[in-house]
């Protein structure tokens, strides 16, 4: 069965795409179906909103799953809100959509987003859809809400305060590296990589239990790689860093990987990108509480991987206890 | 001066770009530079969002000028937000560029995007820049805010209510002819039209003073085409509706463009799309009052084109006096 859009026509597409789009209803007034949507904002809070961009052949493959795509294009934007320790609200998506793709094909990226948005709760509001004469391009925006004293931006970090990950380091670069080398992995090795580059789960509820008690002074989530994206705490709050090669949690997943085809894992886990797990900054005296509390809620620990100092120099404390400029990897959406 | 966004870097471009994009301070509490913007919510208010793709080679051709295109981008969203009777708060900016651009281009584009920011004292609150291997995609979102009992959706259209327009119909379709066809006519007779389809107005003002005056029983802005925006009431209302040929504002510079090169103003009028003029019904004993308040006010008329009718049918009185179906015209993004 293959339906083209042409058959289908832009409001029937709408139509047949808009069902089930509602799944938490207080506070929603309108969704998908006028010109804007209308919704209450939640009492007592303020209001984030994030928008990412998604684009065919630059943040994915033609091969990947329509499905996982979906799910995908929604969880890096929920995993913007994690990041500053906010609830998610409703989820907007535009696309634009290449002829060649059939209308089923559509409708599983669409169960992926819905899949997503279940998982957390989070409605789909509105969108537009349109043709595109080249690549499948998506946009996703999402609203979130929190007590204003419980956002966390990146400009708070000061010297002292400890460095922390809420997850693995470069899994996601391992499973990239699997699928566009296309290398031969026994299946079972590589499945926590090819997850975590295909299908990131969001650390919202990580987020939220750092930001409502008050652990973090600092947060973003691990997109564009852990060497660039600690610059921007650093840029932000004027401080430096040290990170230890030591304490980065890397997985036995990708080690075993990255030996095998001969990978330097260091590089993967501080310049790999899209690992949506949290970077954060606390106070040294909070260390403690924080670890034991976390590992309590979390059933894992929170990983302590460095400090942050005075003066803007970001350094990395080899194994072998050096201190060297912190590789700038990192992803860079105009690097030629 | 011709500089590639690659020379500058995403960080870079984004740094260069984030200056003077906060014109309302009130309420803004994070703007562009974190992983989401943080904003009050206006007392009292609901709040609303619209967001729109626009997809170079299917809504604007590579030959624009870039900063009317910046201008027009935003325009459509803001008009969207007119339609609904509210007050726009802030907008979010996504582009996906291909490597042809100059920064200098981009620049342009967010000059445009700028001046019509100002224009109606809307923020830039942030978005996303990327890399496109194929045409430039500009989607913008942008939130409003209004009482909860002014906002005027499209379902509220009753039997007997009349239908009105805000503006000229069928303009914006003059214009894009004269572009497309490359047709030989004086520039100061083409001048509106082809305005009217590069530099379109948001109907900002007459949407709060329609939904605030409790005129508008439904409203939205003409985008597709005016037959094919009156069937989105139609159908959402469960009503019909009878629309008068001779009663179609139609611009003396359209009839003549059209006269010349033999083109139906009727179906430009009716199918042209992109006029976003405010096509609304109003209470029959409200028309008078309505009629004399936005002369006073605006300084032209409210054109009433027709009359809400029961049943589902759409009908067009012709200049002769017979019913006919009204023709199905109007844009549909995915037609072949």
């Amino acid at each position: 069965m293959s339906t083209r859009l042409s058959d289908l026509g832009e409001f029937g597409f709408i139509e047949r795409i808009s069902r089930h789009m509602i799944l938490r209803h207080a506070g929603v007034i309108h969704g998908i179906g006028d010109d804007a949507s209308v919704f209450e904002p939640k009492p007592g809070c303020v209001m984030l909103l994030t928008t990412d961009m998604l684009v065919e052949g630059v943040h994915f493959l033609e091969a990947t799953s329509f499905k996982l795509l979906g799910r995908k294009s929604l969880a890096v934007n929920l995993s913007d809100i994690a990041a500053m320790g906010a609830e998610p609200m409703d989820a907007y998506v535009c696309l634009a959509v290449p002829q060649r793709l059939t209308v089923e094909e559509l409708e599983e990226l669409y169960q992926g987003l819905r899949e997503m948005a279940q998982e957390y709760s989070v409605n789909i509001l509105g969108g537009d859809t349109t043709r595109s004469p080249g690549p499948l391009v998506i946009n996703v925006a999402v609203t979130g809400a929190a007590p204003r004293e419980q956002v966390v931006l990146r400009r708070g970090a000061r010297p002292g305060n400890l460095i922390y990950v809420t997850g693995w380091l470069g899994d996601a670069s391992g499973g990239l590296d699997m699928i566009r080398e296309a290398r031969p992995w026994p299946r079972e090795k590589g499945a926590t990589l090819l997850r975590a580059h295909l299908d990131p789960r969001p650390h919202l509820a990580e987020g939220l239990f750092l930001a409502q008690r008050g652990f973090a002074t600092s947060m973003l989530d691990v997109s564009d790689g852990l060497a660039s994206d600690l610059r921007h705490i650093c840029t932000q709050s004027g401080v430096g860093a040290v990170v230890r090669h030591r304490s980065l949690p890397i997985s036995q997943a990708l080690r075993e990987y990255a030996e095998a085809f001969g990978l330097d894992v260091l590089s993967m886990a501080l310049g790999g990108g899209e690992d949506y797990c949290l970077l954060l900054t606390v106070p040294e005296h909070r260390a403690h509480e924080l670890e034991r509390s976390f590992g309590e809620r979390f059933g894992h620990p929170i990983w302590p991987i460095g400090e942050i100092t005075q003066g803007g120099e970001m350094l990395l404390l080899t194994e072998k206890g050096e201190l060297r400029p912190l590789p700038k990897a990192g992803w860079d959406s105009f690097a030629p």
